[in-house]
């Protein structure tokens, strides 16, 4: 994800100055491939960068790269405005934001709705959240990485609205995987019955994006079962929090669980289906 | 759902001889206003009809308006075609075809994938099931009520395709008020949360047509609870045959079944939202 944002601020004419990766190998690649440096350092991605973007896998990776106390991009981050777009629990976004703000620096929530495929071509669809002051200095950058971004408001609301999105995505995910799979082990001709959804009450994105994959198995990774598990229980954490009942995301959340037990985990969202059809991995 | 059909296709030019309702008055105000008889009995419609359509509540009123042992629709059948339009059991379209031809009779399944508006102006989308020669003959009488019409298969599976339309619809519903349900409970606008998921993975028909009746808790009863609660049970059902797990909808089901026991069944399906946002019926 990472990579193909840089790729793509390169070739809108951005100076890319430097890139890390806990994998030393991919950054090196990577800068080698678009012209920049390469660094293990995060306080020299800070040093060489006055916008940083930043995409990593979990909450514990976004305090590790802003630790306040240990070398981090918090380090001597004065005047930088980091844009955190990984998806992860709003309240970490909270926490960046007030470590960013101690730093003299200041931190941008830009939660993505979209896959690695967007990143390349300049079409995500971006979710601001944070003081909408910091968010119009980096308009300019991000404009050339999106088709579409939506201020949401305060630190933390974009990861919310982020955590909702894909909780109802993940639900419809699962549920289609639910009737294709019933589908199929009636016999009927799934293309049909995939006709029928997209012309009625069950037509949904996901019918779009994952009905052909579940069908054909091709689970070739956009955004991971593990993923969608991961983002399930976010929206989940914020359900206990406010009190309210989810049995929906809780039974979505359990069979991305059961994916990644079974090792599935790394396959598309759409790789679901492998537990609702006959005769596959169930 | 029958009378609208009945207004359509009078307004179509057929000549709608005659109406039953088990509730008489309905059925005689009916009959006065497009210029039909009404009639108490069943054999009575078999007799002075050519097609007859049929829109029940549920099995067991299939069961009794085909009943072989008494009087009924298929008292001196022959040469008629009987059209079932209600979601029933896959199973009972086959046994309702079997003692139709037993009778002389044909039958056909009409499921519908639509509601009271499309009745009336003839723009219901029609799945049909039985025998290809019999959906010939009554084609055109079927072509002014349906703007879309999908031939299926033999007796049982449109009833099978349109359970599971249904099971797929009700998951996504109820996925959407769990999102919205929670979206409200953290203070976050709505509209901007419903904008959001109409541009990203989390879109869905029931978003466009059941997200601000979800908001605005309007309710107008276009598919109630109640029958979501009902046709998410074929579905359960026919996975149970099948032996396939079908967590999302068993736990749609769960929540349908709480609107009815909450006394909500006959709000429209939007209702289950009352389930999910924080301080409604919950």
């Amino acid at each position: 994800m990472g990579a193909n944002m840089a790729r793509r601020l390169k070739d809108c004419g951005f100076d890319v100055s430097v890139v890390y990766d806990v994998n030393k190998k991919a950054a090196n690649a990577l800068a080698k491939e678009i012209g920049a440096k390469a660094t293990a350092s995060l306080p020299k991605v800070t040093e060489q960068a006055d916008i940083i973007i930043t995409v990593v896998t979990d909450d514990a990776a976004m305090d590790a790269i802003f630790n306040p106390e240990g070398r981090s991009l918090l380090t001597k981050a004065e005047g930088r405005i980091f844009v955190n777009c990984a998806t992860v629990a709003p309240a970490t976004h909270v926490r960046v934001e007030k470590l960013a703000h101690a730093a003299g620096a200041e931190s941008l929530e830009g939660c993505m709705a979209s896959s690695i495929t967007q990143a390349r071509d300049g079409t995500l669809y971006l979710m601001l959240g944070g003081e909408e002051s910091t968010f119009k200095k980096v308009r300019p950058v991000l404009r050339k990485l999106a088709k579409k971004m939506i201020y949401i408001g305060e630190a933390g609301r974009a990861a919310q609205v982020k955590a909702l999105v894909n909780m109802v995505m993940n639900i419809n995910t699962a549920g289609l995987a639910e009737g294709l799979g019933l589908a199929d082990s009636l016999g009927l001709d799934i293309d049909k019955v995939m006709e029928v959804f997209s012309q009625t009450g069950a037509n949904s994105r996901v019918l779009q994006t994952d009905g052909d994959d579940m069908k054909n198995r091709d689970h070739e990774c956009y955004f991971s079962g593990a993923h969608a598990a991961k983002d399930s229980g976010i929206a989940l954490a914020l359900g206990k929090q406010q009190k309210i009942k989810l049995p929906l995301a809780t039974a979505t959340k359990k069979q991305f669980d059961l994916m990644v037990k079974k090792g599935l985990g790394e396959l598309d969202k759409s790789g679901v289906a492998e537990l609702t059809f006959k005769g596959r991995n169930a």
